[in-house]
């Protein structure tokens, strides 16, 4: 299988854009029309309706954006606080999203030890398994040794993207803060691991997450971790601009996949045209961000 | 409401005993009439008829510990691992264990920031959420300001248990190496955090995950999060001893919730009275576990 790296390299340069669209359901933001299946009931009721809502949703945005961007994150959470019917429509939106050739980095954070990290990578990972995306986001906290189960994925075609810098105000305390600081720990080791499993593009699948509301950082984490990927929130709605993000790009314009959820999915013309709202944005993002990254 | 680690004092005190059993549906462990239900079957197929032999596993065990222990921790990951029918799962068994009297600790490793914090805070442990569990284990990573959802939810009656130290080989690389390592730094978050939230119990409703299995560092921590209940992994099946845990334990027995997970669930006798066995073996762990509290 070709190395998650190469894939997305390749669905880069395909689009001539890092833009990766972050599939979010704030529920009081969804267009009128979607809302209103859901609004009024409660409980269980309220999560089924708003499940299946949710999830029509989504696959209006998959289709909006299809052959305009490489990628698309959703976001776990969102679908996990609709119970087992938002899970439902979370496997639906990441089969869609495979249909359409877009590469899916499942948002989850999620991290563990032993076998019950083992669980949690083939539950987002596995061909045979539930959710089978292409990549999943990782908290570093555990120690290297608790991603082993995620690193077999890494060499069977499939991607990680680890905690090192997030765009949250209170992201430096436990990240950059005192004599010793974690984050740059944390990079050094999943420079380590891409570094031993370069694909043909020059980067590895064990990529970062580097934010792009800290632009003085951003050189350096470049520079930190030449063989990885970055996935960097942060960008638009956050205050994240494309100025800010461009010195994390590679020379040829790879290496960062910049996210934007509610700059695409939100916002003018929803009311009339949902679709065609969502493109335009899409397509804004993705001309700005590709010009930025060399790529247009 | 009354505070979580009141709640949870007030267990404990009546069970006589602070052993918490682990919910891990472990698939290739579990008792032969359990296992024929879905071994054969591959897919979605698979998952669905594995989920529901696991959620009556799962209340199997629930009723057989109705009575001995204060708390049951179901391990999410293993649920997620069968997609939405496993989510099905999950809820019945937080319902159940709640019905049986039993606190639930999620065990989630959750964390993210905003408004995908929230969603995983309404998710875990709102009331009018799916899973309305009585407390959720968290990862630090993120910052203690990407915490506020969830100490929300501890003022209103639910707790927490943050990532400190954890039972796994590799755990001290980025959790108690360095200089400035980052434990000692959540610690002292997590006991400033439930000292401004102190029960009646001289507790807090905001803990920590302490491992077992270092028990030269115990007293330490001990002494470092005087006010915080301790979710302590790696009794049992990790290799931690009954006398690795006391020096968790306050002088009235309270503060350690002690964890078992393999050692409660599997083991002889399953084949001929499941029920029964895993009775066994809980009040065998629960008695040597209220010993070394002194709470027998």
């Amino acid at each position: 299988m070709q190395s998650f790296a190469d894939r997305l390299s390749d669905a880069v340069r395909d689009r001539r854009t890092p833009l990766c669209v972050g599939i979010d359901p704030h529920l009081h933001l969804l267009p009128t029309s979607v809302r209103r299946r859901f609004e009024g009931l409660s409980g269980r009721a309220y999560r089924e309706a708003a499940a299946i809502a949710v999830g029509d949703w989504a696959v209006m945005v998959l289709e909006a954006v299809e052959g305009a961007v490489p990628a698309v994150k959703p976001q776990v959470a969102f679908f996990e606080a609709l119970g087992a019917p938002g899970v439902v429509a979370l496997e639906r939106v990441v089969d869609v999203a495979r249909q359409l050739d877009l590469i899916v980095v499942l948002d989850a954070k999620r991290g563990d030890i032993g076998s019950t990290a083992e669980a949690y990578a083939h539950g987002a990972l596995d061909d045979d398994g539930p959710l089978a995306s292409d990549s999943v986001t990782l908290a570093p906290y555990l120690g290297p040794e608790s991603l082993a189960p995620f690193l077999k994925r890494c060499d069977a075609g499939k991607g990680v993207f680890l905690l090192v810098r997030t765009s949250n105000p209170g992201a430096s305390v436990w990240q950059t803060e005192g004599a010793e600081p974690a984050a740059p720990k944390v990079a050094a080791w999943v420079e380590a691991q891409s570094a031993e499993r370069l694909g043909d593009c020059g980067l590895g699948p064990v990529g970062a997450v580097v934010a792009a509301t800290v632009p003085d950082e951003a050189k350096a984490w470049r520079a930190a971790m030449p063989s990885a990927w970055f996935l960097v929130p942060g960008y638009g709605a956050q205050g994240g601009g494309a100025a800010d993000v461009a010195p994390l790009f590679r020379d040829d314009g790879l290496g960062a996949l910049i996210n934007s959820s509610r700059g695409v999915l939100f916002g003018e013309g929803d009311e009339d045209d949902y679709r065609a709202a969502v493109r335009r944005r899409a397509d804004r993002a993705a001309d700005e961000l590709g010009r930025v990254a060399g790529l247009r």
